[in-house]
């Protein structure tokens, strides 16, 4: 059952699909003081379970995490904000409920950090809807929320393969030559992504016309041999005479305006811009039509960046920060002067300052951004998402967003943002999947291999064996840092053979992903989710993917083996190739299990069996109607199988015991 | 044994206090091409122990070090450098070998990062002693070395008490309260440490009369609560007319020189400084001297910081960067151009060039500082102690230092540097112990909480558990970041109990001590030096103790219990308070064991037993005569005690089983 609790005077968020009348009466399970400040307290057992992307693992207590899109490349264990704002939370121990804090702007989960056995959670102001969702476990609680927030986003049956990228992939002969080595590797490959590298001076819709000098025949060259190009769209558009972007949203007011009602500038990657005003159905529409000058080129996937939106500075802080150290020059500088005056420098980037510099046109009432900061990224997905189902209506177009709310996930998955290549990060990223399932993302991932930082080739190995279990399963890194593609590296043949398992595992992976997007579950869940038992609740580094396997990845260097812990009997697979392995029959219980690095682990749940393909070189080609087996003999498996295009699910989706 | 290969003009480190004649021939083990490159080729199974004070686990494979001593408040795993130079390696594998490259600057250790099976050390250039240790065992090897390098610094007995610490105690007020809390609490206590903030202007071996009007009062009023007080020294002296440091230092030449031979500005905390030329060693003893000014006052311990040494920036590069920004103003700036200036400011600190701008007068030779740069902090901890031996000879002074190379721990202790409130440093500065003793360091110790970030309960309750094992056992934390003396927190006497039990371990550590710096031997070894199964080489996360005991500690939020693999039969000792336990007889394999956030879980290894306090409220008060026991009944535990005070060691050493 799901309550409505509301306080003050609500921005209408659009996270829920549905309409439930406010509650009257006292908000259970919270003491409030009236002006904002929410309290819970814990017993000790008590376990919070949510927020979507944050750092610090799947129990969220002894932290701080404040919802605030923040474009921050540090998932650093003192982080309190990354680029989604995902503010459901389910607590289970003495009481189980969901708590959904229904608030577009800054909101702070204090989960024990001031006080180890408090929750405290506040709000800029105390204007939100609080809805409360009780029920018989933690996944029917879970499965409420999410069919009151709305299917999400369905992607195609393309975007399980396996991606590319790099942010510096200069020139169409790059993107040639990752198809090409990737071919003579045998890797099997469905997508190469391109970066803000394509654009002309980091235009949106524009493409650079020396470095890609026909991007159309790119698109069809590379479709040709199975391979999806899927370009980077921006959230800043630059301001430059002549620019049709630019110049149509300011002929017809589609920017975010400064408290002056001029459109308000601020500088990414194109230098300076103005930001589409998304909150305006107008603005959305045109500018989700502009991916139409990509989508005309045959290009069918997208992801949308530096939608926190990020700015690097604004117009009128750079001066400053340039007169405040221009101000030292030949002065005799004390310390304190030196750090404030660099502080200042370093303050630049996403300053909290900027969001409450310009204003977005509601109903023709201004809203000041930080206000409601955290719809900005998810309205963007929505523009692009709305239009391309217009410009696209036959199939469906690969889409992912950085920022995010949760509604977001109606109109496109996430990739988990600007990691490094820390061990660590493997198993950050993994501890992320199931609250963003609670909060409805689905198709999702992390930069496989790291973003940030050099990786290692052990490293980049023991990643993808994570990562070949994600929706989302791209290669990404930075400019600058070690290239990363598989054939960088002696043990690419290695590397090659866990992809080829990858798409073994597509059939399932994709039949899971279904049955989460039509039946509003999670394809990723604790273990507690399913297992009662006091050791379920603790483990933090294992995950159930759909309801049959159970995934235990390695995630420290020079680890030669981890231990695992089974909650009931289940079968182990090791696997080399796709057509090499071996199983075992595990007990219940506590186990230390041996895995070489060229080796993927994963377990098979009691009588469960799944779905096991030959692979192919891309999605395409797999074939789906002679599919092998994996697990215990005479379990039945219900696949859920459709075209992988038609957007309508319904239309083509099958049910098939196998 | 052990052999040297000279390789081109080495210059003379005093690393080792025996001279080893060169050996002709080929260097075993290593390619060599002859221009400072030195090959190895793993076997997949190699394990590499070593090289001090770094990032990532005991198994050094995967990544790229290099030793350069650096003020790095980043821990990262990205990370290449921190403070210390420690460029002794063990290999052990196909071959077992121990091996050290004495070589004053830059040299990077290249372990498997490029090639996954290769290890690859090169430097700035090709003149430096190589030496190959070859032996019977891990710890043969170790022994040997260590005896070549002479004998580790000996500290006080009263330095194993727990230290309380923070940058920010900023008058004689703050430090009475802290004696104060602690005292209301019950928590043992024997020192607290003076930041900064004690100097005047930050000037070395000046008090604030405002703030601190009477030091000797201050601290003659601690010792009577039985509390030392130890304050910081940093490397940098301040250029001010009158401050007799510096006008001593310009008169003498006693500061290091730039190219035209004046004396090198650098800024750090006082601002503009001169740095002391430590390899000079009448520089060194006028330094040293120095330290009086605090012995008089009865202050009997000191650290030693910043003395890398750090820079904040040179007056040139300030005013380049200062140019440079200020060039930016009224223009419209690209973002290569906005990112460059970014860089430049962020490139002030500690840049590598200031190196290369500044000399050092030895034996009347002007010699870069970057081609002797790891040799500074170990100069400076030099002078300082062998001034502390004159001036206080009949008893030790606590002292450690942050920068350090192997030869440093002759002289003194090192804390493990300006780490961070994180989960994952726990387990880093548990990693560095067997590394260290490896290099002779055995006074050692990380800043219990974590220095820079917030701290958390549990974390602070979970490190605690740790770090009441190491001989610095310290508390400190940065300006700015939460309170984290354990009186701040609710289980401020849980916290309290586990001090307790660091008391009534104290006589066994200290022995421990003891034997590890008397014996030349490891106080912390990794599992797999005193067994030979494959499970003892893979534990990353447990440590040995002396012979008697192994830790485990809990390093994971929100963590109930850990894996621990236990590679005899041990007995489990759990325990709430010193006189609050169970003990378990653990059988040899795998185990998962709970502990509560306020327990501490430590091992007994077989047929073993330590001797056992009831604690003090300060090392003063512990009564060594009438110790209990812990581990196996019938079990003979030699324990090593001496005055604690006399630096002869052997003029009132003890070894008395028990």
């Amino acid at each position: 059952m799901i309550s409505r609790y509301s306080f003050g005077k609500p921005f209408e968020t659009e996270a829920l699909v549905v309409k439930i009348e406010a509650t009257e009466g006292k908000l259970p399970f919270f003491r409030t003081d009236g002006e904002g400040n929410y309290y819970y307290d814990f017993d000790d057992k008590d376990i919070v379970y949510g927020l979507g992307e944050q750092i610090r693992g799947i129990n969220k207590r002894g932290w701080t995490y404040t919802s605030w899109n923040l474009d921050n490349p540090h998932h650093h264990e003192d982080t309190h904000s990354l680029y989604g704002a995902h503010n459901f939370l389910l607590v289970d121990g003495k009481e189980l409920f969901g708590v959904f804090f229904d608030f577009p702007g800054k909101i702070t989960f204090d989960i024990g950090y001031t006080k180890r056995n408090e929750m405290h959670v506040y709000a800029d102001r105390n204007d939100m809807n609080v809805y409360i969702i009780t029920g018989d476990n933690k996944k029917d609680i879970v499965n409420q929320f999410r069919v009151a927030i709305g299917q999400s986003y369905l992607a195609p049956f393309w975007a399980f393969g396996y991606g590319q990228s790099k942010w510096g992939y200069i020139t169409e002969d790059d993107v040639r030559r990752v198809a090409e080595e990737y071919a003579k590797l045998g890797t099997p490959l469905d997508s190469i992504y391109l970066d803000i590298d394509y654009m002309q001076d980091f235009k949106d819709f524009t493409v650079n016309p020396e470095r890609f000098s026909d991007l159309k025949k790119l698109v069809e060259s590379m479709k040709e041999q199975g391979i999806h190009l899927v370009p980077i769209i921006d959230a800043g558009v630059k301001i430059e005479d002549g620019y049709d972007v630019y110049e149509e949203g300011v002929a017809n007011n589609y920017f975010c305006k400064n408290e002056e009602g001029k459109d308000f500038v601020g500088a990414v990657w194109p230098g300076k811009v103005h930001f589409p005003d998304f909150l305006q159905p107008e603005a959305r529409s045109w500018f989700g039509e502009k991916y139409g000058e990509l989508t005309k080129l045959g290009i069918d996937g997208f992801w949308n960046d530096m939608n926190e939106p990020a700015i690097f500075y604004s117009e009128e802080s750079l001066s400053e920060a340039i007169d405040a150290v221009a101000s030292l020059k030949g002065k005799n500088i004390g310390l304190s002067e030196y750090f404030s005056t660099m502080g200042t420098i370093q303050g630049l980037s996403s300053n909290p300052k900027y969001y409450d510099q310009f204003y977005h046109n509601v109903n023709g009432q201004m809203v000041r951004h930080s206000d409601i900061h955290n719809l900005f990224g998810m309205n963007m997905t929505r523009a692009a998402n709305e239009a391309l189902c217009k410009l696209e209506p036959e199939k469906r177009t690969l889409f992912f967003s950085r920022a995010s709310f949760i509604g977001a996930h109606r109109y496109g998955g996430i990739w988990q943002g600007d990691n490094l290549s820390w061990w660590s990060h493997i198993l950050q990223g993994m501890q992320q999947l199931p609250a963003l399932n609670m909060a409805g993302f689905i198709y999702i991932g992390s930069d496989t291999g790291g973003f940030g930082a050099d990786t290692t080739e052990d490293l980049m190995l023991r990643w993808i064996q994570f990562a070949l279990f994600t929706p989302l399963f791209r290669n990404h890194s930075a400019l600058g840092t070690r290239e990363q593609e598989l054939y960088q590296f002696d043990s690419c043949k290695a590397m090659t053979e866990m992809v080829k398992i990858r798409y073994a595992l597509i059939p399932y992976l994709y039949s899971e992903y279904l049955k989460a997007v039509i039946n509003n579950d999670m394809m990723f869940k604790p273990l507690s989710f399913e297992f009662d038992d006091e050791e379920s609740k603790c483990v933090e580094d294992q995950l159930l993917i759909g309801n049959e396997l159970m995934i235990a990845p390695i995630y420290k260097q020079n680890a030669s083996g981890r231990y695992v812990y089974l909650p009931e009997d289940m079968m182990l697979i090791r696997m080399r190739k796709y057509d090499d392995y071996e199983t075992e029959q595990m007990t219940k219980g506590h186990h230390y299990i041996k895995v070489a690095l060229d080796e993927l682990v994963f377990f098979v749940r009691k009588d469960k069996a799944i779905p096991f393909a030959k692979p192919a070189k891309s999605t395409s080609e797999l074939d789906l109607n002679s599919l092998g087996r994996l697990g215990y003999e005479g379990a039945k498996y219900e696949m859920y199988m459709d075209d992988g295009i038609n957007p309508d699910v319904s239309a083509t989706l099958k049910r098939v015991e196998i």
